[in-house]
């Protein structure tokens, strides 16, 4: 890999291929040319990229050609069919979506948790769910110190892990309710504004919708833990920016709250909240790029279990921010 | 007790008062006289109840003359005060702050799960706090069924629960962010317009917070089950009416999720969804009176484990209606 490769972001019009943009930006991913892939839609957009301006091209066959690194913020179908095309012109392909992320030939990467799964002369690399993110992070410490038994998610997620339409509808029902006015139910399955909805993505046959299995299987696979026991519920709550999850861990051997929290606060990613009184909230991690932890506490319902509360930005960490950190991984390793 | 006995409500103002009042009239309550107290700054305010008014009058020494029943929507410290003179006057006594909950000489009901609880000459009756009512009613079937082992909730509480100035705070809030103005955090530990706070009550030694305890404490007692297992993460969110919690149960013996749907379609006060692309949400359960419960599945993740999500309005099953079925039961039994 060139110390300076050509990177592309594919879906750059999009809010988690602009955050992804910026956070080549912050961070200063060096390359020698930066490239910006949209629909047809997009195509004639120009993105500005701080002195720059980046010209939005239609993503083709031949985008590819010369790219090292992509970046890709599409849907599973785009992602299916123009991942393998990028693989295949030699570029190194990072996909936010979830088609390849189960696949046993395709790491799935945190860097903080998992980097070993890559290897050099893999082509495509998946990014995880940004509610399964923020999660294997503390998961990982805890395992390490005293071992996963098992885990229960209930999730609080913000409308902009939905999409640009999604923070649309949340302003826009807001507004109507305000005004009193009538409004449109499109980017969920209900009202949003003043409401929580615990369904995200469709139902799978045993009742469970396909944000949980993801929860499930993709910490499973991060954590290299195929039968970790999980389950989760996943809740849409009319927020904007950034998701919480209130946790219970069971573990094999004990762990004081008060040796987590030493723990995880010389974990890298991670931001703990030790004190009671202050933790963690979306408001305070929007647009951060940690993973926050804190109302840890023992719970005396098992044997040897916590509660913890874990927020982080999901378009950030859970997503843009992953994905960036993949490519400086790659940049090293490759 | 007469059959059509004279009734109180105390803390008549307030947004559970007012709903009693509410609750009594719909249910066509039996009453000789229907008297309304509140602290001295709600006097000579007039509520409407149906065709008539009732004057205000303001909470002393001797309001309880000649009163059979009393309501009591007050602070715990104005309960303390006057729950007693009520009692000692000769009113059976129903009230709705923690403060008489966890006392041992003290009733603490649910009608659907516990009303033998209250013994005839018993002039003290404690309403749960609203989050474990609407916990309680699905929780008394499984545990009749199968056996409750260990049960694991997180909630998605809504401002009506802090009160009619918790309601105006997240209304201004969000007007303000919508017009760019400045706002106050007074109600709530930080801003709760698009926002989630894991923090209800103040927080006791251990971690938890005082209304994590109340569910923990409260739903031991009233399920007759001491030393049952239950932890609680409690998360105040940006709705303003109903209370929806995430609740994870393993039981002692198997209960299949369609044989749950079963007992809780027979069972008073719960309605529940049992396809799994409808559930229950909280603005379908504002104005209700049902506990209303959806999601149910088969949890895989323990030997008997099953996730259900519960949703009730929290002013109506969780405080006034509980409180005016409790009164029912004492004018059948008394």
């Amino acid at each position: 890999m060139k110390s300076e490769p050509v990177i592309a972001v594919v879906g750059a019009t999009g809010l988690v291929g602009r955050e992804m943009l910026a956070v080549i930006g912050e961070r200063e991913f060096p390359y020698s040319d930066l490239k910006a892939f949209a629909s047809e839609r997009s195509v004639g957009e120009v993105i500005e990229f701080g002195d720059e301006e980046l010209n939005v091209e239609t993503l083709d066959e031949n985008s590819f050609e010369g790219v090292d690194i992509a970046l890709f913020a599409t849907d599973g179908e785009t992602a299916s069919k123009f991942v393998p095309i990028g693989a295949e012109a030699g570029a190194i392909c990072i996909d936010n979506s979830s088609f390849f992320r189960m696949k046993d030939d395709i790491p799935l990467i945190v860097p903080e948790v998992n980097p070993h799964a890559f290897k050099k002369g893999m082509r495509i690399i998946a990014n995880p769910n940004c509610s399964t993110i923020q999660l294997v992070l503390p998961l990982n410490i805890i395992h390490k110190a005293a071992g996963l038994k098992r885990v229960v998610v209930s999730s609080y997620q913000s409308v902009s892990g939905a999409g640009k339409d999604a923070l649309d509808e949340l302003w826009n029902q807001s507004l109507a309710i305000f005004n009193q006015t009538g409004f449109e139910v499109e980017q969920f399955p209900h009202q949003i504004a003043f409401n929580c909805i615990p369904q995200i993505d469709v139902f799978t046959e045993d009742g469970y919708t396909k944000e949980e299995k993801k929860i499930i299987n993709e910490s499973r696979k991060i954590l290299g833990l195929p039968n970790l026991k999980v389950t989760a519920t996943t809740v849409r709550v009319p927020v904007f920016h950034s998701h919480a999850e209130s946790v219970n861990v069971e573990t094999e051997r004990a762990l004081l709250p008060i040796d987590l929290v030493k723990l995880l606060e010389g974990s890298p990613g991670i931001e703990v909240f030790a004190s009671h009184e202050e933790y963690p909230i979306q408001i305070g991690a929007a647009g951060g790029d940690t993973v926050q932890v804190g109302r840890i506490r023992k719970d005396a319902s098992v044997e040897h279990g916590l509660d913890l509360w874990i927020v982080s930005d999901n378009l950030r960490k859970g997503a843009a921010l992953n994905a960036v950190q993949i490519a400086e991984m790659v940049l090293k390793t490759a």
